[in-house]
């Protein structure tokens, strides 16, 4: 008979954190060195203080109380993404520095570096959304721990092989976290997800407390999409920021009419209003290079709203009927397909700008072979941490388990709702 | 008998939405342009963007929370809020920059026409605050777009008839949202609201929701009152900061005061600690021009708090049996009176430094015409939005649907406290 | 037989808010002067809101709704520290300015002035967490008051007596802070403590509410440990963000090792990831003017975070049981501790850069006084205290009414949970 209790993590997960904190302060001791003189982008230290927050903000909260979603998996939610973020930043720091140390013998570090790093820990944050409640913390942090240096790779192939400009090359980070997560689930797929998991599902607080993890995302995406756009150009980050935002408020609008539309008893529903309100973000987000006008931001985040929230409603449930993918939170959705649609509009839109039919067909091939680079990396990525999280070393909860706070934080004295 | 379910929406909010975002694009696609090379007021883009963000979080995020009050009713309160505000905001930016549009053929969109039209859509939220939970998602959409526009027309009025200068116009919002928002519940008066609704009440977690919006307004209020003032005079958005902090901070011990006192236990009400420790800056904010020593601002926060929680105490009861006026979260305490007190705080200081006399009647004459007409113009706006609203074609939830999100949300996987 | 309901605090709380509001307002009134052209620290006004910002975030969100931990003190533990906050700011303003009105007659306010009060304010707001949910309001707005005028004090005589840095007299607020807890704890010590109170503990909703309120302060401590760090040598400031930053990344990540490995179950505690974390930010903060490397910092994370959380899971229990001494939310593990560790790495540090033995040992004795000094001066000032506050004119809580918000709330339409 299989045990009541959730397997004990105490002699994984305490020498895994501590094995890799203490080699991550070695290899800082030795090998970074601080930016003193720093002008960033061109703006100086507090001027771009202000986007480090706000990133900081996206990571840490947004992401956290976004995944509080589940009645009973509010602890682990926050606490886990937060855990997971603090190492996967600590370690995209390091490889992104490699270059760097390489040539120079020394990692930068700077409050860009560190926003760089946030980002690519991003790609891993939302690879999580796709097996959040199934997994324990010990998994989530190889995930994060592969996802990030798989993300890494990719961003430095792409930049060197293919000559991908650095912030075209990191915004790819939805595509590739939407599929490596995608993997992932359906490599570790459980029989308990047929049905749903007994505790998958939220209550009125956990809504609230999701609501405001997505607030905090959608208020400050403008920021995180902007952070990272070059100055050299006037009213280039401006440009980053109204696209960002214009698209939003769109994506908002359009997610309640779809959402009001798609249910027959013509009310809303939470989760889109909590997840696809964002797919105008991440949709100009990878396509922020080239949206220059209010209205292509406007039509893209129409499009991505219309999009995200009619593959929420049917796309979800059919990829776990037939692909045996149980995606917890629908990142395909609400970021794998809105990033495609953000690397189609920038496509179209630098098409649209080319005169010459040379040129065009020549870009068109490069960014083919950019999103089929990225897609091919993510996809292997995933399956070779999916063989890895396979192992029973890792003690995965049981199903009865998933979703469950219970499973790895301590009540001693939790109060009862009498 | 009357339906047991509330009325479906679909038929009315989703081709609403629809319609109204497809023509914001429409607009944004023609007749708008971006000016790239900005100077918002002197200084630059990256100082102005702080206060951009905290004018975002102050609308989508302080006002959304603080809505969120009752127990059973907080996904409409953020929602809707949410989703009026992203609609408002849009529609705002087009009205402000009809006039531009008039003369040079194309709106201008920057940050500060943003967080101009976000400060239009406040004005909205305010009368929000008057209807909430006894309306439905289609009738808060039209009470936005109609009260926006009454705000703006108000404010072009005044600018261009009174030659009121901008901010002051622009801080009337408090003054016209507050009449707009109780000549609506006025007139959508229902007999339900006589002994209070069933579930306008909050509990133990809908209280502490609450206040994170509250504390989110309370922070950034400063913000949110120096973020239009020009930066012409150094010194003077400063001047606006200390005025409304020190305001605000008055205004939250006196709160506390006040409600001590006006309890025959001894013993606070959450609610006065919500909604009245902002009654200091909103009197602050209405005056901010003329505020200039930390003394003047805190006698106004002092005097705000005081009559807005002893309105609270003794007024809100009143108006509901009186005169048939139930004031859901007070707006006539917390809004209407501390910017009627802003008013007056105006005239006097500016009757203050006049040595003419006849200067001095000429401010008088001219400064009371302006609220004159703001309440006019209020009022008649109201009257007809009111009118509009009653027809029986939106669908308004009945009375035993009021304060519940069951009526607006789909729950299918709501979990149930065993 | 004792009285069944919590005393009226009526005649003690309204009074006492409103004498010490209006001496407030009387002496900002006749002794304040806005310094308007001001320059604050060599960057400008725009440079210098957003950490303006930031501190307010820390101070009445942070902590507030950190304070949210106990299942029915929520409304008590964030609306009290709000309360206390907003007053002890404007006593510190004044006190903070008494040496500026001696000599020029005027206390000056800016920006900064009011940044600096806040961080005297957090010195008290440390304090509170020793003694939360086992007093009154007012009893809480004293130890405030003294707590903070004793603060201001030590940071005055440092500064004067000691020559101390002006910045590393603020960070002493720390140890000021804890032990003034400490003691004050100790001398209001209950019965009712030792088995713990019957309501002290968290439900599944407040934990997260206080996780909330841990993220910001966690998000925010680099912009507190820096708002005050003079930007003349350029970088100074940038060293300060990312020394916090990194301490309190591998805070977070070790003290979820320790957490794990304390537990005999391998289970995550709540309660260590919402204080403990913040503890590589405390050692770093108090230390912050010698810390360099990013390899410093990331050590003393990693020390602090292992010293916070094994103290927290032996100390705290022997604390009570031996000292009587019942340190609601462990201030001695989460402040005193690593602000502690904080000195010893300041003064190791310095030593370390000192070529000369005679100043070797001259800073060694220094920096031993100044901290016998505060350590001193704080317990006399909590024994002072205390005695004042053991008075039965405060009318404190009856044991069974403690960490009950019903004492101190009204709930006249609170919801039942059915």
């Amino acid at each position: 008979m299989a045990p009541r209790y959730a397997p004990s993590l105490r002699s994984r997960l305490a020498p895994l954190l501590l094995i890799m904190q203490m080699g991550f302060i070695v290899v800082y001791c030795f090998y970074t060195e601080v930016k003193s003189d720093e002008k960033v982008d061109g703006s100086n230290f507090s001027g771009f203080y202000p986007y480090f927050q706000d990133v900081n903000v996206v990571v840490f909260l947004g992401f956290g109380f976004l995944y509080t979603f589940f009645v009973r998996y509010g602890f682990s939610g926050s606490g886990f993404n937060f855990l997971v973020a603090a190492m996967a930043t600590q370690l995209a720091v390091i490889l992104n520095g490699i270059e760097s140390w390489y040539y120079r013998g020394k990692i930068m570090i700077n409050l860009k570096s560190i926003v760089v790093a946030e980002m690519c820990t991003v790609s891993a944050l939302v690879s999580i959304g796709a097996v959040l409640g199934k997994t324990n913390p010990v998994q989530l942090i190889l995930i994060a721990m592969l996802g990030v240096s798989g993300f890494v790779l990719n961003k430095w192939l792409l930049q060197t092989l293919l000559k991908v400009q650095p912030l075209n090359s990191i915004m790819q980070l939805h595509i590739f976290g939407a599929l490596f997560g995608l993997v992932l689930t359906w490599m570790l797929y459980r029989k308990g997800s047929v049905q749903g998991f007994e505790k998958e599902k939220p209550d009125r607080k956990t809504g609230l407390f999701s609501m405001l993890g997505t607030l905090f995302l959608w208020i400050l995406w403008p920021s995180f999409n902007s952070a990272l756009v070059e100055d050299d150009i006037p009213g280039r980050r401006l440009q980053a920021v109204y696209s960002s935002y214009l698209a939003l408020a769109v994506g908002a609008v359009t997610t309640a009419a779809v959402s009001v539309l798609l249910s027959p008893k013509g009310k809303l529903n939470l989760i889109h209003m909590q997840s696809c309100i964002l797919a105008g973000g991440v949709a100009v987000g990878v396509s922020i290079l080239s949206v220059r006008q209010p209205c292509e931001a406007m039509t893209i985040g129409f499009i991505a709203a219309v999009v995200s929230t009619t593959a929420f409603g049917y796309l979800k449930i059919h990829m776990l009927l037939a692909f045996q993918c149980h995606d917890t939170l629908a990142v395909l959705c609400t970021h794998g397909l809105p990033s495609l649609l953000g690397w189609l509009a920038h496509l179209l839109l630098r098409l649209k700008d080319c005169d010459d039919q040379t040129m065009a067909i020549r870009f068109a091939v490069f960014h083919i072979c950019t999103l089929l680079f990225t897609i091919m990396l993510s996809l292997s990525v995933g399956i070779i941490t999916g063989l890895l999280l396979q192992l029973k070393f890792w003690r995965p909860p049981q199903d009865h388990k998933c979703f469950d706070d219970q499973a790895f934080w301590e009540f001693p004295h939790l109060a009862v709702h009498k």
